[in-house]
């Protein structure tokens, strides 16, 4: 017991340095177990075949000048007064088919790189609230600055691969030219692969435009290895704005991969039925998939799935429900019916981040993991059904995250953990602590938490009855304050902020 | 829209009578879903053999000399001295084949009588803390008030289909006749299936005569319908006491059903890597199950799963954790490979009711329900790993477990369910609120929450932000003040107190 009391001594003080809990390393995960399937084969025929009904009969808005004349050229019934198109099933199905079923993206730091597809498992930050939140600050209108140290917090939460998309939104920055200062700071702050805003071209062009610059690529070598990934959603019901259409062609021509993502909340922008929902969800996916297909065949392209329900009391949206679960785990299936990578998320409805937040997340996290989401979008930080980004749901998150991945690790079988000898050596009645067996091993046997506390109350109570959150939040404190950007070539960051400054004077003379 | 808001408001009001929030129904639970395999089959017949292997080499303590003398009738190789038994493997497997796959239980209710085994799924609330809490009077030693509160709140949440074990200890009531007091208040506030203390013969044949007088049958007719089921716990290593062994043959003698669930928690009482410590549940496990088909041929037994692991930091244990889930689903392929029906539980190591609580129990309600547990117990109330019964985490419980109930409902995919024609009627852009499809469908459509509050911020905020473990206090309160105990027939409660009056007289005079 000596030898394992000095162990743990070394070990604490190692782990506890700077008040910078130990987290599990960055680390690719690949998800072995055979997914959760809520639906019977039957049913996935059922679906798909009703979901290209809806774009044989219904059709879709698809709102862009340019979208319809391509459409038309492929022999697609196009109504351009109504920008409408009716989608033939088996051109829909052709198109499908040329997406690949797996693609890599490069990170600047080659070390966080991440496959999208088959069994691979990604993590990526929260993207899109208008808001943050934190226990010291309280709820408020995202700023630059707390933008930054989200992403900061993003960057060192080992457990998220990706940062994704804009952790929140910077308010204090001028609209036109607020892309230019968060890509720079994305490409500042952090290694990790980040996502450009598709809403239109313009902000697209400018994020590869950084991009080649902070990895010294031009845009065919970016083409060739992408580092970029984005997202868009439909309009739902059966329609797509023209803005998010142009953002998608602009990712797609330049190489970088795309998700397509509609907004299928069951009762409001989709059927009350989940059947229902997850049919015009499978629709809109396969239009706009297809239409990519059209501009680029073999684009990368990600299918997404985000079915809630509103609750039916308040018309709110729900989230991390029973519904969103099953959901989930079907557009896992209807992915790979079409051997689409697949996107879910990591979702709450929670106004603070207690116990809600925790068992809806739980929810969404199991459910998209059993499903075999490749990806899972806003993975930390999300909160209030995505109108704000919380520090303490980050790290709370990450925690989840974590135990996740350590779950995705398979039980090692064979004569030497079976252990007999261990339990000879230790006898009826006995305890393996000081056991050869355990000392051999006890270091690395077992997953470490980030934020859980095993303490006894007392111990617990001793130390101020602190709550996980309370925790979350000391944590997020201490990470940020132990925050170091990455390395960044001197000469790239100059060609950057050149571009940020010629391109805020071109914005500014065209307004 | 008119026709949608006046129905909310109707609903409104009928959910918030009284403060009780609208429950989903008690509902007898199917599974349907594949288990989640964490184990390869070769796996699972190496985990098999190297148990029995353990089994044939090591062998068991079983300290009571009838256990001895009956296995030593039975032909296995008998060290009365040291109390010891060695078990051939093919006895062992030709026992455990005799035990049932599948049986019933009676409830005093018959509407809450349960099956256990094939893909039934139960909830049974927590047993045996010695402490309790909620939110007023926070931690304390149990008191009989606070075991009789925990039972009617037990007995009002509908997502828990029996009561299980003791919630808590009663402390203030002598030690000897405690448990005579207990099953009162078990029969009395609860028509749900109980358990009586498997803590010797006295406990159990108590229990057996009191729901004999409840029920109005003979020890013979309660034999042919069993009304009871308990649980042993073997003491971890390779040993099971003489109490725990005399009260499961009282249990099995009287045809009721008993659970054989080792503690094996891994670096302590069994080896520190995760197939050691499943090898030695599984042999722990057998063995007893073996010993009572010796007893009683064929008697309903559950092969009980509980392998979790220290936190090497502190020696204390962690529950709900990765380790712990994969172990749950080891357990209920081991389970599977004998055919016997599986116990699992909900478990967390928190301190107090808060994000810990939640993802921890998650994690465990999880992984016992996608391995396929057929009986969860401590789904209600668990928390410190066991050492309290929180009011609040109950509520909480019930909400994740009336969660989990829906997830376990299959997505109806048809014609009009995929919903088409709605799709029609609502057009591009429109929403689906005021659409037939929806006016028809929506007061069922979706998961109604305990708990979860899916307001917005202003909303909730202007309600007092209340966390979740606020408003299941809020809950717990409701519940207890609108509590009503079940019929029971007056002369059958008056021969249960005649009967308890006359046992502890005998027990005074025998002490």
């Amino acid at each position: 017991m000596t030898r394992l009391s000095a162990r743990r001594a070394e070990r604490r003080s190692a782990a506890g340095s700077g008040g910078v809990p130990a987290q599990a390393p960055w680390r690719a995960l690949r998800n072995f177990y055979r997914p959760i399937e809520v639906l019977s084969a039957d049913h996935v025929e059922f679906i798909h075949e009703a979901s290209l009904d809806v774009l044989e009969r219904l059709g879709m808005d698809f709102w862009s000048g340019d979208a319809l004349d391509r459409l038309a050229r492929a022999g697609l019934v196009v109504d351009r007064a109504n920008q409408h198109v009716r989608f033939d099933r088996h051109w829909v199905m052709a198109q499908v088919a040329k997406a690949p079923a797996e693609f890599a993206i490069q990170a600047r730091n080659p070390a966080r790189s991440i496959v999208l597809g088959g069994d691979h498992v990604n993590f990526s930050g929260v993207g899109g609230p208008p808001n943050c939140s934190d226990l010291d600050g309280g709820r408020r209108p995202g700023t630059f600055k707390d933008f930054c140290d989200l992403v900061r917090l993003e960057q060192s939460l080992n457990a998220l691969h990706l940062v994704g998309g804009q952790p929140v939104a910077s308010i204090d920055l001028a609209a036109e030219t607020r892309h230019l200062d968060v890509y720079r700071a994305f490409i500042t702050l952090s290694d990790k692969i980040w996502s450009p805003s598709a809403l239109g071209r313009e902000r697209i062009d400018d994020g590869i435009d950084m991009m080649c610059l902070a990895a010294g690529l031009d845009r065919d070598a970016l083409a060739r290895t992408p580092m970029l990934l984005s997202n868009i959603n439909t309009n739902s019901p059966l329609r797509v704005d023209g803005a998010m259409l142009d953002g998608a062609v602009a990712m797609v021509e330049a190489g970088q991969p795309l998700i397509v993502t509609p907004f299928t909340l069951a009762g409001a922008m989709s059927p009350v039925s989940l059947a229902g929902a997850l049919t015009q969800q499978n629709a809109e996916a396969l239009a706009v998939i297809a239409y990519l297909q059209l501009v680029k065949p073999g684009a990368p392209v990600i299918y997404g799935g985000f079915t809630s329900n509103v609750d039916m009391k308040s018309g709110a949206p729900a989230f991390g429900t029973p519904e969103y679960a099953r959901a989930t785990l079907a557009g896992g299936q209807m992915a790979r019916r079409y051997k689409l990578p697949y996107r879910s998320s990591n979702t709450n409805a929670a106004n603070m981040v207690d116990a809600q937040a925790a068992y809806e997340s739980e929810m969404s996290i199991w459910a998209a993991v059993m499903g075999h989401a490749n990806l899972i979008y806003h993975a930390t930080g999300w909160l209030e059904g995505g109108l704000v980004a919380s520090f303490e749901k980050m790290v709370l998150d990450a925690e989840m995250l974590q135990m996740m991945a350590e779950f995705l690790r398979p039980i090692v079988v064979d004569k030497d953990s079976v252990a007999i000898d261990a339990m000879e050596e230790v006898g009826p009645g006995g305890h393996f602590f000081g056991a050869a067996h355990t000392m051999a091993r006890y270091e690395t046997a077992f997953y470490q938490p980030l934020v859980s506390d095993w303490r006894n109350f007392q111990s617990w109570q001793e130390a101020g009855s602190r709550s996980a959150t309370d925790r979350a939040h000391t944590i997020s404190k201490a990470l940020l304050k132990a925050y170091e950007p990455p390395p960044l070539d001197p000469a790239r960051l100059e060609a950057l902020d050149a571009f940020v400054a010629r391109r805020k004077g071109e914005i500014a003379r065209a307004a």
